[in-house]
């Protein structure tokens, strides 16, 4: 999963496309893979509360990738941010072929030599007025 | 900020509740002292995309504090995950005596003798048929 040569910047980047294309087509192996085993996990799905422990987790995303309606997420606007062992990335992700419709956490903690996927957060990005999810915000009310 | 004799699940949980003291009062100066300040810092506010730096982040901060209609947001549910110097919290938001009306991340570092966030994203919980935010869930359509 990282590759001699990069830092670990791009290492990252490459575990967080692992985890968005294991969900792309539906390989429930490479997304068991791609998440910790032996660090702690939590997922929060968006509009729910969030799972704990990488038994639901996983038990979640048996169930989103069996969802054959399901569509083929892409990300975008990846920023990785490295803490020593732990790194976050913020997204943004939609549809294949349509604006970004959620924005996402995805922490990965350095475990058995890769990047794996810890906690995952995703939730709607508003509609914007002109559809433009780059124009300036308004202040948001809540935080 | 961390106390002797606990240990860091107890530390974290102390800092998440003191980033919440903040918001709750509105206090500019306590919300810029939770926020890490040397490690890498982003933030993503229910319904926009991701802010990346600490300069970035506060000024999101300074305008959601002046405005005097937000709501008093208390956090629930609080779960704890520690990564060595990096920790993570999983949480509900609502405003006081009120159910929660969000879900909640929030990423701390160890930096300068304490645990300061470097990220935090809120996003909205869905309105249930019942009302009540513990009831078993429908498998989420989208990650």
């Amino acid at each position: 999963m990282t590759m001699l040569g990069t830092g670990p910047e791009e290492a990252v980047e490459e575990s967080n496309e692992a985890f968005y294309r294991a969900f792309r087509d539906r390989n429930l192996g490479a997304m068991e893979a791609i998440w910790a085993s032996e660090l702690p996990v939590a997922c929060i799905h968006p509009g729910v509360e969030p799972l704990v422990g990488r038994e639901a987790v996983l038990e979640s995303w048996r169930g989103i990738l069996q969802q054959e309606a399901a569509p083929r997420v892409v990300c975008s606007h990846v920023a990785v941010h490295v803490l020593g062992e732990v790194a976050f990335v913020t997204c943004l992700e939609g549809a294949a072929g349509q604006p970004p419709s959620l924005a996402a956490t995805n922490v990965f903690g350095w475990e058995g030599g890769a990047w794996r996927l810890v906690h995952h957060q995703a939730g709607p990005l508003a509609v914007r007025q002109h559809g433009a999810v780059d124009e300036p915000d308004e202040p948001p009310i809540l935080n």
